[in-house]
């Protein structure tokens, strides 16, 4: 007899599907999205491309033209990059490369969830290492392992919005004896990056994305930067076709747009800046300093929830960590525009008004 | 000290990266697309569609109204079916969910080779169980396997191109207590399909794709139909965001046209006659009759080889199987436009006229 059950395998039975809130706001201020969709002249380049876009025919496996651009923009050689279906398929090669039973994958706690989700799905052994006070990277107990690990880490991390301090992570850079991924997804707005050191570490791994800064989330774009030695390894877990020609394309109108780009990056600090500065004068807030594209903050005497909920009842979905202990106090909210934040504010000291 | 060959997961160190033949020909024959690009009235729904798209914001990772549009074109429940980015991550998803090391994957040989790729990348167990004359299938054999395992049938079967006997697969399906997958990618020219049986059979799943029939290869689009105990297992192994928001607009654009997609299907299918005649009538060549959009044949006295680096000079790129045993002095030729196919015609018909 046929049994479903005798197939599926154990790392997987004991998992939850990864779901997504399915709230319908206004104002959706949850997800660290750009605010911006791309502008009318860059729209214009890229309708111009689909115009030429040979839609029957399989992607270019390599992403050659997009690599030669990320090379030349970047400043690291074509064999130290390959490019993925978003920063999620990228770390879903990574472990599928490198993730060995006997091996150990390490993130700091709290972190971006998709590392541990993955890890666990393959079935691999994880370990959480709780952020000190002031979210600050414990980087002796990463070192500590006696394994060979992987290790994650968020830079800014998110949630909490920091960049750990750059002679902690070349420690364990250097002392661990690990596979080092560093996410810089939120470089952009930090402008602090690990990148050239991938020529001076065979252990570092360096992820990128187009889904923040580039405003591309929509488009499922992620690279890697690492020595060749690693990304020949992650080629043959690759799948062939794995990023589709249309976000090829629009990748490389974009890079091409940099000074655009940065432009509505600053106006995103500067909003950052406002907003931090707003939420640490609301009675009862205490907001984490930030250098990537939303804010962390703690609402006192467990009105988190309540905050959370009245903010959804006005129109405007932030992030809830009710279930991430450390900070379950917490909430998170991602840049909007100038006006969109406004809202956030007027709305959030109507509820906070109305608490007291 | 580091070392990065520690790493390596044991599957992984015997593999070779999949290569796509770097091979620049005017004509490309070799990879099963469809010769025709989307038709202007269709490329202006797109780029209506653009115009509204929030490049911005993260895809919709259910595909929500893609699923409904394939449900009630189907006649199969939303619940029956998952998205993927192409059917390649569709399969690595189900070895993902249901490999286990104590299973075997097996697949008739020779088959569409990606079924294998992935298994053994992920160190799983596979068995090629040889095809019989006439490329029958030896549906004995898979149901002796007494372990559980997961069978993939490539109906019709690439690169053969034939449907293998219906009596045979539900024997299979009936008999062998496992997992059989049905991969039907060249489904719009062979008509016929056991999706419907998916509400009979717990145990069978069917893939199909958007990359063939409805010319968008380039977009990486597939789906699978599965009772929901398949599908929701299936969904927590999937990645958030697997499907770009792009292909899924597209994805439901091409669906609403099925009418033309079906017309341009019949022009292939008479192309696919029609070369499958003049091959007959080829001295030194034998070709395999097809349900597909390509044609399999054989050409004698170890003149394969040949022929394909003579075709690749006149420019033409078809497929070789120098490497595949059974089939070493075969060719395939995916079916291109009428004036395309009469270039190969013409081509083919001076290269023997010259070895003869």
């Amino acid at each position: 007899m046929f049994n479903l059950d005798n197939f599926i395998r154990r790392a997987v039975k004991k998992l939850v599907p990864y779901r997504v809130p399915n709230v319908n706001c206004v104002l959706k201020l949850d997800a660290m999205e750009n605010p911006y969709n791309l502008p009318e002249d860059i729209l214009l380049e890229v309708i111009k491309e689909i115009k030429e876009l040979k839609f029957n025919r399989y992607p270019d496996p390599m992403c050659s033209d997009l690599k030669k651009i990320i090379s030349s923009n970047y400043q690291i050689p074509e064999e130290w990059v390959i490019i993925g279906n978003g920063s999620d398929e990228l770390i879903l090669n990574l472990l599928l490369a490198f993730g060995r039973n006997e091996n150990k994958i390490l993130y700091p706690y709290p972190t971006f969830e998709v590392y541990g989700i993955i890890a666990k799905m393959l079935g691999l052994k994880t370990e959480e290492i709780p952020l000190e006070k002031n979210f600050k990277l414990n980087s002796q107990k990463f070192i500590d392992y006696e394994e060979d690990s992987i290790i994650f880490i968020s830079y800014p991390n998110n949630p909490t919005g920091n960049c750990f301090s750059q002679e902690a992570i070349y420690r364990i850079i250097e002392e661990s004896n690990s596979l080092v991924v560093i996410d810089e997804a939120y470089f952009g707005f930090s402008d602090k990056t690990f990148l050239l050191d991938v020529q001076r570490y065979p252990n570092l791994i360096i992820s990128r994305t187009f889904s923040k800064m580039f405003s591309l989330a929509s488009l499922r774009v992620g690279f890697l930067c690492a020595n060749p030695g690693i990304i020949n390894v992650l080629l043959k877990v690759k799948l062939p076709y794995n990023v589709n020609s249309f976000s090829q394309i629009v990748s490389k109108v974009v890079l091409s747009k940099n000074s655009y780009f940065k432009k509505k990056t600053e106006e995103i600090i500067e909003e950052r800046e406002r907003i931090y500065c707003f939420l640490q004068n609301v009675e009862g807030i205490t907001a984490y300093p930030s250098e990537a594209n939303f804010i962390l903050f703690k609402v006192e005497n467990n009105q988190a929830d309540y905050v959370y909920e009245k903010l959804i009842k006005k129109g405007i979905l932030i992030r809830s960590f009710k279930n991430i202990s450390p900070i379950s106090d917490c909430l998170r909210i991602s840049m909007g525009t100038k006006e969109e934040n406004d809202i956030f504010q007027e709305k959030l000291s109507q509820i906070l008004s109305k608490a007291h």
